[in-house]
């Protein structure tokens, strides 16, 4: 076989019109995405680079795409927004990262449904929704840059879990439309269950084209940032918060003081030593949120609505999920995290053993959310001081032994990202169906061939 | 003292202006509720009446009334649409009743926030919230007759409750606005939790004016008759709708063979020995609701949109809740019922337990709420084959035996319809503060002299 290099040249022949991109400082900086929140991954990954990006202007374009890459044998790398943390968008084994941000239309919207390009950032979907009356029912904190196909290959949910569950949950994502890798490309429409075979594989499972999704309806939502000067106190106030069936709300989350001081814009309302939670809740729930901060001894550092935190652009919503992690790493490079999801029922006792044990390493990021079965959990995002890769993994074995769970944020496969360490055999069967040459990020997924 | 005669009398003649119904038929018709839902309480009460009903066209007038029954010493009973199950609006010592539903404006709407007089019918304040996206977050399925007040005073959630818990979860209601019943009459206006002293004490803490409450975004509702052979599918069916954070929902009740064959006119679509389901659901979820039906081997076997329902006025929603009751008590007067409350985790072997013991007298009717810790758990209304009234006792013993709450719906005070058996202190210093002499239908607290 002819060098890749060569391959890459002779698509770029036979593909001149499209938007390309071949500047290599860009190439790099678009084969990466947020892997550098791991130092493990960093060391894995920091050094892969595609060969060329292109933008597809349309189905067409990207169709011409795919029936080149597979006529010259390349890889191709799906990417959106690039707000991994797992370096979901980054090219294994180089060829083609195919930046899908250009299709990024709102196809329709109907009682309470929206179809749209998987290339439309979540932030731009959001606000063409709002004059409707009807939101997304789950965002990532990373929603001003990261798109709706992302959020479905590579995300969880987020904002908006704590009342919907994550976009997982059966009766979000109604269906799909997906582009094989052929030499001649099909576009096929799956409806949920069958859609969900390609939720969270990375891009690896064919090519999302389109997303059917059912909404929430869109509220005034106010948010706040409470303070407490005990850590049980501010843990209590957030669950709370998060299992009260009459407060309409989007996010609970509950910070460490050690974590709540890396929140630079917010430390004039954050008094020393005091932890925080941010909420975000209906207008019409004031009064029943102030009683449950007064209940636990806390106070409502700072409020504004939701509508001046948009204007203003910094809004509170941007300081949970992996935003808190950003704002952390951002100041101090030598923290990592996990990603942890407690045992509903053995939070505070679970919270209390990693405390006990690993105190000194960790600081608490919780997340409260809805899970399958409709009960309100609590998942964490802690970070983690980092001192050696074997350490890291003692601190997610320390998690497993007594219960909490542990998706790994340090690992970049398919396989070692799920719970058992291996691929549904529905999820390989989609994947070998849409992708029979197994062009899509080669190495991603190992079990594939 | 004079007799009570002379003193409705002296009242008559004091406020000839006022909308009087001394017709005796009428009378003894207001002075009644659904209390013969029960036997025990049908024996118990079937003999009370006012001497006089009075509608107040408005608060002035209501308030001469007040003043008046103080001056002469009259007992005073709140009704609502009087569509309580427990005598809620039936005097147990004459004197007037005191119709509230003319006093029925709805006050202001805002922000989500709706502000009404109590005696407006949830029917139609459902309706006047319509048009600016918004409904309320729970109601009755009696909410054609029944009132604001009255779902306040005497009632508890039901449809809606599965998202937004029972009325009484914190942030559901905001405030109330209370007359005092003295000489001269005082106006007071409470927030929560202040106010929530006043809920479910069958108007016996003073007088409720208006409430404020918080409301729910409307949906497009899709109402689903589900049918099962097997009453373990309705049962795991109706629980993963429930439960489910994707499926946005209003209504999720199961109904045994024994209780669905009293829906006479959904008849044509039971089958003979199908157990049911009714549930009510965001139009955008159809699909991940047709999913979970064939997982659990059901059927659909009729839906309509709660638009149609309205029109045809024949929804679904008005055959769960104590509508269910209704249907089979019109069908059998030999039926009572119970109000249970399953544990949660425990609801499968409870019921076990429940039918093993005392299937032959038994039926089962569910139904799935979030409570205040947001949990979706499973209430019942059970139908009862009823004998004696000790062995109603004996049944309501063998379901707290093996832990599951009973509501007794069987008794008429207060105190006796509470988990403890009395009323709380700060429920008895409200009492003592709004209706100092006892004259709101006095009986009704025995605790409070």
């Amino acid at each position: 076989m002819t060098e890749r290099s060569e391959r890459i040249d002779a698509l770029l022949r036979s593909l001149p019109e499209l938007d390309w991109c071949l500047n290599p400082s860009e190439v790099k900086r678009k084969s990466l995405d947020y892997f550098w929140f791991s130092p493990v991954l960093r060391r894995q990954l920091e050094s892969k680079s595609a060969d060329a990006v292109v933008r597809p202007r349309d189905v067409d374009e990207l169709r011409e795409i795919v029936a080149g890459c597979v006529r010259e044998n390349l890889p191709l790398t799906m990417r959106g927004g690039g707000t991994g943390n797992y370096g979901q968008a980054i090219p294994l084994n180089g060829g083609v990262v195919v930046e899908m941000t250009a299709c990024d239309r709102l196809l329709w919207l109907k009682h309470g449904v929206a179809r749209a390009q998987a290339g439309i950032k979540l932030g731009v979907l959001d606000e063409q929704l709002a004059p409707h009356g009807w939101e997304l029912r789950c965002m990532p904190s990373t929603y001003r840059m990261a798109t709706l196909g992302g959020l479905f290959c590579g995300g969880f949910g987020g904002i908006g879990s704590i009342t919907y569950g994550p976009l997982s949950a059966p009766g979000t994502v109604l269906g799909i439309k997906v582009m094989t890798v052929e030499a001649q490309p099909r576009v096929i429409e799956l409806r949920s269950p069958a859609a969900m075979q390609h939720a969270h594989t990375y891009g690896t499972n064919g090519i999302i084209l389109e997303l059917e999704i059912a909404l929430a309806p869109a509220h005034e939502w106010d948010e706040y940032l409470l303070t407490f000067r005990d850590p049980q106190a501010a843990f209590a106030c957030g669950q709370a918060v998060a299992q009260a069936p009459g407060i309409i709300k989007k996010e609970t989350a509950v910070f460490a003081d050690s974590v709540a001081q890396y929140f630079k814009k917010l430390s004039p309302y954050i008094g020393a030593g005091e932890h925080a939670a941010i909420v975000a809740i209906s207008a019409s729930n004031r009064e029943a949120l102030e009683m449950l901060v007064d209940g636990a001894g806390g106070r409502i550092a700072f409020t504004q609505s939701g509508a001046v935190g948009k204007a203003t652009q910094h809004t509170l919503l941007e300081y949970c999920w992996n935003h808190t992690t950003l704002h952390a790493l951002r100041s101090d490079k030598s923290l990592t995290y996990l990603q942890t999801s407690y045992e509903y029922g053995r939070e505070r006792e679970q919270l209390a053993f990693i405390d006990k044990e690993a105190g000194g390493e960790m600081s608490n990021h919780l997340e409260f959310i809805r899970d399958d079965r409709g009960r309100v959990i609590c998942n964490g995002l802690p970070l983690v001081r980092f001192t050696t890769e074997s350490r890291l993994r003692e601190l997610i074995a320390l998690h497993r032994e007594c219960g909490v769970g542990v998706k790994d944020p340090h690992v970049y496969t398919l396989e070692d990202g799920t719970r058992h360490g291996a691929m549904s055999p529905a999820s390989l069967a989609a994947k070998r169906r849409f992708d029979p040459g197994g062009l899509l990020n080669p190495g991603k997924v190992t079990s594939a061939r």
